[in-house]
């Protein structure tokens, strides 16, 4: 029975406990510094711990047992959690989506011997499995377009739009410029940009605008025309641009009645109240990958789709499930010896071998998250 | 040779000023605070004082001498300047548009003998003259529709709006419910319902919405229907309703980084620089009052339209003109005695007399503002 030590029990930690738990193969132990989010794992029978991970002595306890770490802190304390992790020699699946450059940890997991995994929840994650595993099968690849957005089931005017997860890092996504590959060059784009509508089943007509959502694909995969784009309903992104445009999202300080302000402050302050979706709030996740090349001196490509919602019965919200249902399925993979590389994988070192995909996709298909292959010619 | 006081000398102020200092039957001189303001006018040969009318021995010293005083102060200070000015028994033309009711008034006037006649611009005034004037004309009058705004020439993205007025009264526009009569009730609506699209030669669709400007013509007309809606570019008003809706007008103070502050202030903030018409930058005022309803037994009603722009040679808003002329034409008609109803009038005692309809109309006309009028049928 292999050990899992669970970082943080938030809205996906929480959910992947109980995938975890309820696995005969695992002993899972869950630590967090906030008792209310432990309360409902504790009451489902899974073993809770208050702890504050930010204290090394106390995160060297909750780990030293484990045979595999699942780290899903905040992400400003990522990074400096995942060092720790690898320096006390423990395999490590991290969904804790740290801004810094993961590769500076590689050396660190190479000598310790560990087999790291970050990044590796829906995009990325699922979105770099998947342009890999399609990038395998193809002789050259020319295109990957990524499509993705989390959103509210109910569509409540004006923004149509409820945040699956911390408001500030949306905000970040309509703020900072968007890194593509355009003709093999790395270009910058303002995010916000190029808003372009797609159809979806069972959702309809969505919008995509340019976002800085590649990350490590950047400089992973060889593919001279690489783009991601965030989806929302038609029309967010106008309201969204209109305050861009009008300094609602500056960041130098305003004078209001004697005190000094960033009117990014104050904004945020006036729209996550109403971006805030409500416990019991359907959500749900969209994502189209589609990746254009030549197989044999053919045109050939691939287009996955997703489209999963809020599971009512656990109560469980789609971002979670499509999250963490991907980092539980690699903590599996970790357990049966599937994927051994040391060091620091980004999740496409996961999707060139196929039988690690196959894995995680019929796992996912297990817990009701289908993305639908389409052979494009 | 009638002598002139002017009181401010402001964006409406300086081309009335001129407007009455090249007639040669007026002396006229001018009073503001504000040197800068008097500057250009000083320049231009006008008498010119640097004067502080918010000081009553200093009011009544500006005025003393003045045949009929034509007041357009600030609106905070409107109602006691206008208090004053009738206390010292000078007739008078008020466009300071205070938030007060003007007949509170009426008796000292009457009482000193006075002839004051307030709110005489555009919109209030001019609409008030023609709905007047058409309701005169019928038997019965069933419905009243007055379209007002001043607008930009030139649309930029997002807002396609500049402010010819002060932007806290733009703001009060889009908040403060609007007033109306409706089947021969007065009935609330919130301001920027009902949006409707109308086309307008030169201007093509513009978008109106409820708004309160009625104001006297509530209880002045009998007329079981009357209604004021604005006028803006299309587009304007739904990206008003996100802010208003999103809580970025609120009035209650809420904590951002432990400073206490009203959402309407920071809003205001942010939007009113975007929303400055630049010197020299042209605007245009568009007008249609509607008046429908019987002669002689038959429908009958008349409609009246204005497009006025911007006057490139003397560089004075539309704004300005279509406000300005109208309230120097009433100076004009107290100096040749065509009305002289003692008393507090709002601008509809005016549109009774075809007389004073006419002359104004034909003063505006030669200043180029013309009202097309178009009998119904």
């Amino acid at each position: 029975m292999k050990k899992i030590s669970i970082l943080g029990a938030g809205l996906v930690g929480g959910p992947m406990a109980m995938d975890l738990h309820n696995d005969k193969q695992f002993e899972v132990a869950v630590y967090d510094l906030n008792r209310e989010s432990l309360k409902g794992l504790k009451a489902k029978g899974v073993s809770c711990y208050e702890a504050d991970l930010a204290d090394t002595a106390t995160l060297l306890k909750c780990i030293q047992g484990a045979d595999i770490v699942l780290s899903a802190v905040p992400g400003f304390m990522g990074f400096s959690t995942l060092r720790q992790v690898i320096e006390a020699k423990k395999d490590v699946i991290d969904i804790a989506f740290f801004p810094e450059n993961l590769f500076d940890l590689d050396e660190l997991a190479k000598k310790h011997g560990v087999t790291a995994i970050s990044d590796i929840g829906v995009a990325p994650g699922m979105s770099n499995i998947l342009s890999a595993h399609a990038d395998s099968m193809l002789d050259k690849t020319d295109n990957i377009r990524i499509y993705v957005g989390g959103l509210p089931k109910t569509r409540s005017w004006p923004w149509e739009y409820k945040a699956v997860f911390s408001p500030i890092d949306v905000i970040e996504e309509y703020t900072r410029p968007a890194r593509f590959v355009e003709n093999g060059k790395l270009i910058t784009k303002p995010a916000l940009t190029d808003p372009e509508l797609l159809d979806f089943e069972k959702v309809g007509t969505l919008e995509a605008f340019n976002s800085d959502g590649l990350r490590s694909l950047i400089h992973t995969i060889d593919c001279p025309n690489m783009i991601e784009k965030t989806l929302r309903y038609p029309g967010h992104i106008e309201k969204i641009r209109v305050l861009k445009d009008s300094g609602f999202f500056g960041e130098d300080e305003v004078m209001i009645n004697g005190h000094k302000i960033r009117p990014i402050d104050f904004t945020t302050r006036i729209l996550f109240p109403k971006w805030k979706l409500q416990e019991g709030e359907q959500d749900i996740t969209i994502m189209k990958v589609i990746v254009e090349g030549s197989k044999d001196g053919k045109k050939a490509g691939f287009e996955y789709e997703l489209y999963d919602e809020y599971e009512p019965v656990s109560q469980v919200h789609s971002m979670a499930r499509t999250t963490g249902y991907t980092a539980t399925m690699a903590v599996r993979m970790l357990a049966e010896g599937l994927y051994q590389r040391k060091g620091i994988s980004a999740p496409e070192f996961v999707g060139k071998d196929r039988k690690c995909v196959d894995f995680i996709l019929q796992g996912l298909k297990e817990r009701g998250i289908k993305y639908r292959e389409k052979i494009l010619s």
